[in-house]
């Protein structure tokens, strides 16, 4: 049952609470559902108050209800286990399965997505309902997946959490003395001589000034490894009393993206398809919904996932929720079925009435209406992805470029005592993604474990943390003739966020030809030009001092002592021509690209249409080995583009010789079937 | 005895606290008290440490000193009771009666205004020490006023807190099937089976960042209306144990003015008259403290109030605290005359030595002088309304304009998960009452229940919540032939936050004449230009998208995709010429001018210096029908008007004749009596 | 055993953690050392849990090898008492050693620098460690100076401190009436009947917005106060327990420069010598940490102070940590010396592998290399110390120019409640100091109870509180002939910050011959020139409105309702020419130097390179009476300066004739012995 769920078409709808609702109102849905294309509902989410009103009582009545009447209108179901939230009766009743939060406070009943993971009454109380509700509709005809539990985060300091962080520690380190020595602890005389001393590290402990300053950042790396564990445990257990009913029906829970306190490459191998909810950032540029899909895209060694939420209009939680823009829904929805979607589903069918999400957008707003722009633009899409149908379902992304992600480094940088607080992972990560992608590379976008021997080009950015045998899986892509970029701030730490005692960057040093001797920091304003011949890029932030050792500059600062010296550089490694790229300071967009697309041509990688600002390409290839490209224009203008290759776009139907032009309107999208 | 005391003259003074001096400084202080023509003194504020030593000794000995001291000298006593700051040994013996704050930490002993208003402890020792004042001091010949408390405020989140809450809840919701309905529970499954399962929402409960950001805005409504009532409890106990001894002197407690945690519609009942303390918020334009004397006003229906604090010279608390300069303090204090203030009182009398107020402004300073600058202000200030006498006393406004001050929609706009953070209720409220302030017109501030069968024109910016029959009462204003002005997220929520199932603005839509059809909001600095034909209003945070259902367009936006839509529209309603006003978006001053001039000159409410910048006028008729009005020059420059009809200025005794000009100084005063 | 250790020169080394590495790394540390000119070695800051790893286990071994070796290679030991950072097992033994902190927060185990300072556990284990290490190690022949505990700091409001807390009261004030008359007590109503109702001053009892609002000043000083003396109490105990075994080897304890929340004058006399860590904020000007050598230098009455930490090269713990550029380690260890330094050490000798300080600069990287740059310079100024020897050592500083320093001045000062939140000490002392010392004149930072009798010029700048006898000190400055210059905000208060009930500023009236009508305070953009006839100085934040008594204007204000009032005045006070002067508000650098400069002038002690912008001067005499001027660039350019008498730098050795030109080059250094 690895993989999504077996549709023929794109599933289209997204959450639905018709408990919040009575019944008369569900017809009104289902009507309006019809109306847009609407096949797929998430039901379940929040009703375990609903189901279990009290602990011997379960009540089951309501949920058939939903369900059934989905059916009855010929739609899937996909069904949540209802465990995010929990009842207030659980709370009163196991005070201990609020959390304790990081600054030590343990919580009352209240809000969602709080209970401690280490808890036991959590765990059985949560367990035994997943399994009562598979029981129950495992084989009912409308089920299509398993949604368990919802949007899993945050962390618990409870003294549960403790035991079972002490637990989780023996078992990696086996002995104080590994521990002591993994977490350096000599240095401010926290020699450990028993477990029970050891403490999570909380405001209360080993931080101050929030979670990103920690006195030992190897105990923080271990509490954030043992909370991504430890909720995963809850998924697990959860999904384990589902496969006790349902042996095949796909199981996934619903991801965040680049979520910072969830490893979500240690989760991936336990759910049966990736899925996710979108929401950007405020103004992100598309490279960042991009980024995300890809990533997500990469959980599963690249197979589809689903976008399982979305808003139609506007979220509610931010201090500004622009509207999205007549368009902007589309291009999004496309976007992600460029990248690997094979569902498109929205948060939420119908606005609530009530509480803190009631003017989070909605494809069916307060007065039901079906004549409101944002309902029109709903049903247009649906009707959109009906017409396509399942041609897209099942296709992979054929990339020759990979991106490395890893929590570790990401968690590590962040949490670092010097050189720079202003680093950010993302933001870097994404730089370099984004010169990708606009020179129209396609990119896996891969945890640090993966197999790259399929890869061309390899990007790590800020590779903090080399752990295992990466550096020598990064020097293979090189011997094969392949290229490694890397950056300032890379080969600094092993899995501990220990210091490589060898110059930086470590292990990535014979790849990459040079030695760092130091390294400065500057505030945020103060920039060094960095010199590529025809092109100067404002450098920021970091600024390490590169010695070469082999490598050849390709481009170099120009002011303070050490203008004149190589900011980056390119070195040749192995007989085939690969080579590595360290880029010792953090470069503007131009300079970034500059690097980017110098490697991606190495490699015959740069895209057709790489200098047509605003076009984004992706590349599907089917099952059946058809080859899909998708045209994205994310600019306020019409484009016209020339057709490389003999296509028919799928949205219209349209046919293309080779040197015919394109026409993208703003915000346009066009899916080619390539002949 | 409702209505202030009775005086015959404006009652000028303050708060006095001799018990922090040697007996010698109070000669000193009474010497200078009649410089300054000071009549009314406030003592006893905080004098519980000093009456009531320990649990069993009560010692009113250096009290008696103090209130026979001022009656010898002639001058009457404002008479706290003392109850504001807990003595030491009382949160030693009742650690209970310190509160427990939003973040769940019980407080131990210190600062002032922080008892729990739920502790039976307080509730005994408060009620039984003002009793005790009561029956010593009711008969007193220099008694004027009991002074209950002081600056009611804050709020605490203890055990016998919640208790109370949930009785305040069982009583008010009846069953939790009501209560479940109403906070719309079943969102996030939180739908309550016992009446024990519900927590104050707090930090550590249903909010996250702040007051502001809860997961259901029904619970922390009712929170902040629960707390409200029981200090109001606190109140009313203390009052009816003064009443025991003291059926006829005026009782009231000092308001904040627009002070957001308490909704003084809710206390203006159980007062005689209302009071406050006045001390604008750095750079407030003169307005600010005028539409907080509005609204003081409006707390028992137009009746004169007390100004019963202000400083003479400067704050202390706050960060950067700048000197009323020569004029202002003059000024500022017949504003608050000139809308219904019948009392002019300051914080504070005598500087205080040591603790946090030491450089708080006071009419005698350190050094005891009388010969400082800010020493003669006030008695200049003090000879000037002697000279004046009792002929403002007891006068009222006569408004034909209205504007709704709403605590609920206040709070529920504020704590609102979108559409935009950035909406500041008092900002908006303040911009629709400058704009009326500005063009002349005369403004009564009232609750939503008011009667609001007197006035033209109702305006009604961020009605977020509309309750009871509030909507039908507005329609019958129109029908009247009045005009009903309200703005974008108005109409929106009932009593308890839920959206109504309508169209928006919900049940004001008739009288609008519109439907909004979905909503954009944006980061503070960006802008839609809305055009009035010879006028654009840069409009910013929110833009509802305004579909018209009978409403004709007055102003539209001009960019993005809903160019040309409405943004401002007014639509005729009943037989008599009424109209409802709608804008939807946050205007700027010149775009808010326009549409309340407009409005207010259909009605005949434009004053007659409307054009001339800085001059505030007010008009107060007096119980003998003289009709009284107040010219202020805020502006600094010199400024001559035409008089309109004969008058005389009460200040300076000159008599104008109608088109005789009248000039005003900078920072000027003119009192005319209209013949 | 008074004063620094005895040396032959100048010591050079720094902190060196060896137990945290293998001993083969030990041997290259050694080796580096030679090549660096390293003879001394800070060891055991943080080997608590090495050396007690029970409650009843101690073992020495790797501590006697680390000792051991040092002495093989010919290297001096200044040992730790290794006290700052708690083992686990004591924690978990004795949970109430974690401090409980402001906002009322038991801590857990974890950091380090955070035990209750009024523990009998932490005093009891933490002597008997000092006890054993001095047993052991007093008469090692390796054996510098004892290094007690590390950089004392913080607070702790834990149950164990409020019961000290109250002790200390009792001790100082004898009787709750003094205590309450102290405090002010009755403002609030907080008169105290009982000591056990005292409750340390926190965010749960008179604090709200953190450490500097209080409702009361009085106990907040207090406990202040009562931190610094309980923290002392710990290094005496200390102290003593090394003393029982070690009677004559100097006794440290390594202090931060200007750190507020502990008053160095009420340790000072109980150390043998100062020494401090110097790590300037980022982007200060060379006065900033030329100030804090200046304080340092000033606690054990000019006696010479040791430099014990400085970074070779980077801090970790700042958002930012730039480097220190080729030149400016150099500079930086000069200006030390220049100012009294007779030591130059560091933090780090080896940078540490794990946790937060591993980016923390070092002498030797993790890659232990002897070819980096920054081990370049260090092992140059290592070479360069070496050739001047011990030429400098006991040198003191012939100042006619003093500063007053006041711990409650600055505590008062910013813990105040009006008239500006904005003012902050350290920036104000800094402008005076700032003028001072570019003007070329040597400053001695002192106590307001030094001896002031060696002086021609005194700045007391933000002299907020005066105590005891200062007033007439100061005045006997005036009265022998010189000069003394306060500022706005100075004469307010008592020791217990009590206002003084005479005309601002209080007991300096006379001396400055003006009283102080009144003060305006304004937002920080805001500005008023002052006028000195030939310059404008745009003053800020706070006006004080001056009558004079006496005093004569020297500056006045330009606008506002106070223009041509004086901002600054003169006053002749004495018979010999002295003269009081007053600057009433915050003026900029220019008008802060033309005020002092004026007074410098007045006798004599402009020094002859003040117009010569960049470059300090310092002057120390050897005990033998040599004569030493220190020439510094600061500047970026090339500067040269003639030679005003005969001289020989002691770099170079190269002599200078009178009228000779010196050359300096960008961050050069000269260290002239004069003729």
């Amino acid at each position: 049952m690895n993989g999504v769920p077996a549709t023929t078409a794109i599933p289209y709808g997204g959450d639905y609470n018709p408990e919040q609702w009575p019944e008369e109102v569900w017809d009104a849905d289902h009507r309006l559902f019809g109306k847009a294309g609407i096949d797929t509902l998430t039901v379940g989410v929040f009703t375990w108050s609903l189901l279990q009103p009290a602990p011997d009582t379960y009540d089951f009545t309501v949920l058939d209800r939903i369900v059934d009447r989905a059916a009855a209108a010929g739609r899937r179901i996909v069904l949540a286990t209802g465990t995010a939230a929990l009842p207030p009766w659980l709370a009163k009743a196991h005070p201990e399965v609020n959390r304790t939060d990081f600054e030590g406070r343990r919580h009352g009943y209240g809000q969602r997505h709080n209970f401690c993971p280490s808890s036991p009454a959590y765990r059985r109380l949560s367990t035994t309902l997943a399994g009562r509700i598979a029981e129950r509709y495992a084989d009912h005809p409308a089920l299509l997946a398993w949604h368990i539990n919802n949007e899993y985060g945050g962390a618990c300091y409870c003294g549960l959490c403790a035991e079972a962080f002490r637990g989780w520690l023996r078992e990696k380190y086996g002995s104080l003395d590994a521990l002591n020595d993994a977490w350096w602890t000599t240095f401010w005389s926290h020699r450990y001589t028993d477990w029970s001393e050891i403490e999570p590290p909380s405001a209360l402990t080993e931080h101050w000034r929030g979670p990103n300053h920690t006195a030992f950042q190897g105990i923080t790396l271990d509490y954030r490894r043992f909370t991504t564990d430890a909720l995963l445990g809850c998924f697990v257990a959860e999904k384990e009393a589902v496969r006790a009913h349902s042996p095949h029906t796909p199981v996934t829970t619903n991801f965040m993206g680049m979520y910072r306190p969830l490893d979500y490459h240690r989760w991936a191998p336990h759910l049966d398809f990736a899925s996710w909810d979108s929401y950007p950032p405020l103004d992100a540029p598309p490279t960042w919904p991009a980024l995300a899909h890809d990533l997500m895209r990469g959980l599963k060694g690249g197979a589809p996932f689903w976008l399982m939420e979305q808003t139609p209009s506007t979220t509610a939680c931010r201090d500004v929720n622009p509207l999205r823009r007549p368009g902007e829904l589309r291009l999004a929805s496309w976007q992600a079925v460029a990248h690997g979607a094979d569902a498109v589903l929205y948060f939420q069918m119908r606005a609530s009435r009530g509480a803190c999400e009631k003017y989070h957008g909605a494809v069916i707003g307060h007065a039901g209406r079906d004549d409101t722009r944002v309902f029109r633009d709903v049903a247009g899409l649906g009707q959109e992805l009906g017409r396509v149908g399942g041609v897209t379902l099942g296709a992979r992304t054929p990339a020759r470029t990979a991106l490395l992600f890893d929590w570790d480094s990401w968690w590590a940088l962040e949490m670092s005592d010097g050189p720079s607080r202003l680093v950010r992972y993302q933001d870097v990560v994404h730089s370099y993604y984004r010169a990708a992608r606009t020179a129209g590379a396609d990119v896996d976008v891969v945890p640090v474990t993966a197999d790259l021997s399929a890869y061309d080009v390899v990007l790590a950015p800020l590779l903090h943390l080399v752990k295992g045998d990466l550096a020598a899986r990064l020097e293979a892509v090189a011997e094969r003739g392949g290229t490694v970029v890397t950056t300032y701030l890379s080969g600094r730490g092993d899995e501990h966020d220990r210091a490589f005692l060898t110059d930086v960057p470590g292990p990535l040093g014979p790849l990459m030809g040079v030695r760092v001797d130091e390294w400065d920091s500057r505030a945020a304003e103060w920039t060094n030009p960095v010199d590529f011949g025809d092109l100067r890029s404002p450098a920021r932030l970091v600024f390490e001092l590169v010695v070469p050792q082999g490598a050849e500059p390709v481009a170099t600062y120009t002011t303070d002592f050490y203008a004149g010296t190589p900011a980056v550089t390119r070195n040749r490694f192995g007989e085939r021509g690969g080579e590595g790229w360290y880029v010792a300071t953090q470069l503007d967009d131009a300079g970034t690209d500059r690097v980017v697309r110098q490697v991606l041509s190495r490699h015959g990688l740069i895209g057709p249409y790489a200098e047509v600002a605003g076009v984004e390409t992706a590349t599907r290839v089917t099952p059946d080995g058809t080859r899909l490209l998708f045209l994205l224009n994310h600019g306020s203008g019409e484009v016209e583009l020339p057709v490389h290759e003999s296509a028919t776009d799928l949205l219209t139907g349209k046919a293309y010789a080779p040197g015919e032009p394109l026409a993208l309107d703003p915000l346009g999208v066009c899916v080619l079937r390539l002949a």
